[in-house]
């Protein structure tokens, strides 16, 4: 129990206490954890100035000692009665909760199997679906950190090069083909090389939901043979709060079977599958349910194949999981597999109907993971909307 | 003329003064420029502590005014014999120089048509040499800033996956085709968005060599459907001396013609087509000349297009060339087009032969490019030395 107000199944009580950083209006951007509706000033209740900084990289630079005691402290101070100091919270509503840590690298990587199945088979309908290195190592690529922002930032229609098979020329001119993709991130706290896949929780701070907008037109025009660069550059969405790997205790669970089994590199004792369903709305209507627990490569397995070859990551390194598609139909975190490539609109109880995202649309995927004691650990959400290109 | 000592032909006279980083014996890392063989004291020189940083990156962002400004100053301090104080420079062989600038976003393109045609050629015998969007824009992905290293630093060969089209499996170990591509790269001062081809010089700070040291059989295994990763992200080196654009001005040309005529905002009425010739050194034999004179995009090009679908670039954003290849057999730019995939050893003057990169080889590359009145200016180079893999 806390002293602090949450409500029932708030998904923000003391099992969950995600970092994030916020500004109080007409404050100064400092770190704080969310409890129920509100969120406490680190700095303010722990009395530590490494949380009255812009990000949390140097609060994730004092590495995994430092990341538990902090925790415990936070516990311990909002589960005690008699420390009850209600000046030490902020209203969410009232704060404005910025990008919570300044990203080094980003890496994506591609490692659902129902994802990267579906895209085979509209694609290259007459091969196999998966590519031949797909099942021996997580297929990832390089995006841009300097276009991660935060959820709320909207989101401008990109223009660029497109080039349909039945063009004879490329076109210039914005997206018609502007689509998401609903993701989970993982932030790096302590540098290293080599991590071992047993190595995971020792290195990654915390988790938290991506939208990594794409633009299918602009990316099936330039991607080969180098891989996506504009057609994902523009933007990448992520939910404010960083959610601790202490507060996933009860969501673990073992990926699905690697077959063939991966190189020795690529395995761990430890399952890191993470039990973790989200949610995806077009303007308010719900459209799929993506489930994480069907990933077929774990994070630990993406850091461990990220830095096998000696490359290092730092504080602030940040990676997803690539595009989170379950089996089932209703579990696609695309539109182009929602709507197999367009072919297939979507009816939205509204009535209106959808293939790719209009300008004024607005995209919210929120997500969810079990938490000790039948409570929830809320992810909060990621959101955008969709503002109009450009004149050009 | 300067007071400084300057040699003749040195490549590092005052129409050159390239900008580092450098760290006298026991003294902290500060802003330098190169004039013959030392390095001046930006701090003490000219008085501003923007210069008494690790980094360039707070020089740079106070935009091109304020560059032209300090070179002007530069300059003047340089020329004027009554100002001449050898206290303000240290010999560049008893310093440390350090890697200039705290890298964002690092952008790698494909620009050399005689380099992608050699690739096709290599991999793709039965097809077009060039792919269908070659020549539309310029093919770019986003490469590993973290691992961003200063000439000088040791190279250790990769552990990775590879698999040839043979093998059943794939295996895991040292890469046994390391290689390079000598490459160009450019430093983004002024942060933007739709950044005009013509409006290059407002944003790009200066020039440097690079070495995108590369795996070609961990890249092959990896590389489809999401471009280049760890084949390529376990080390970039570059030269420690930015060379400005204004010391570029007599080394302006126009890219060879572009045919089909770009899209719009790919075109622009400044030439920034540079004529700057490298040299690539393995162990001390020169190998290959190759020229930067013939990439099919230029700089103003490549940043144009990053740039066109909205996505930001800031301070410290870094984009190379990708491999220069000129058209004729010793002006190839990377290991596996000079030995035509393995298949055509280099002997070299010592009797020793290569086709890809052995544990203990050395490989340097220096570049040139005319100044005024027939001085030259002077690029360094960028040198790195191969190290053994881990024990795995």
């Amino acid at each position: 129990m806390t002293w602090a107000n949450v409500a029932e199944g708030s998904g923000f009580g003391p099992a969950n206490l995600p970092y994030g950083v916020f500004a109080p209006a007409g404050g100064a951007a400092r770190v704080g954890v969310r409890i129920g509706d509100e969120v406490l000033d680190l700095a303010a209740a722990l009395g530590d100035t490494v949380f009255a900084r812009p990000t949390l990289n140097d609060f994730m630079a004092r590495g995994r000692d430092f990341w538990r005691e902090t925790r415990a402290r936070i516990v311990e101070l909002l589960t005690d009665a008699t420390r009850a100091d209600h000046t030490l919270l902020y209203p969410v509503g009232e704060v404005t909760l910025l990008l919570p840590i300044a990203v080094g690298d980003y890496v994506d990587f591609y490692a659902s199997e129902a994802h990267a199945t579906n895209l085979g088979r509209m694609f290259r309908p007459d091969s196999a679906a998966l590519l031949p290195n797909w099942k021996h190592l997580p297929v990832g690529y390089h995006g841009r950190a300097g276009t991660i922002v935060v959820s709320g930032t909207p989101v401008t229609r990109p223009l660029g090069q497109r080039k349909a098979p039945t063009d004879a020329e490329p076109v210039f001119g914005p997206s018609v083909r502007l689509d998401i993709e609903a993701e989970v991130g993982f932030v790096v706290g302590t540098p290293g090389t080599r991590i071992g896949s047993d190595d995971f929780a020792e290195h990654v701070f915390g988790v938290c939901l991506v939208n990594d907008w794409s633009a299918r037109d602009i990316q099936a025009w330039e991607y080969v043979p180098l891989g996506p660069f504009l057609g994902k550059s523009f933007a990448t969405s992520i939910s404010p709060w960083i959610v601790p790997l202490e507060a996933l205790t009860e969501a673990r669970v073992p990926t699905p079977p690697q077959e063939p089994r991966p190189l020795p590199y690529l395995r761990g004792a430890e399952p890191w599958g993470l039990d973790l369903t989200l949610t995806v709305h077009l303007n308010g209507h719900t459209v799929s349910h993506p489930p994480y627990a069907e990933m077929y490569w774990s994070p630990a397995q993406m850091l461990a194949h990220t830095t096998v070859n000696g490359a290092t990551v730092r504080t602030g390194d940040f990676y997803a999981s690539g595009t989170i598609s379950g089996a089932a139909p209703d579990q696609r975190g695309s539109f182009i597999e929602m709507t197999w490539n367009g072919t297939e609109p979507l009816t939205l109880p509204d009535g209106t109907r959808r293939t790719f995202l209009q300008d004024g649309d607005t995209v919210t995927i929120d997500g969810w993971a079990p938490g000790p004691n039948g409570e929830r650990i809320s992810f909060g959400e990621v959101t955008g909307e969709i503002r109009p290109a450009p004149e050009f």
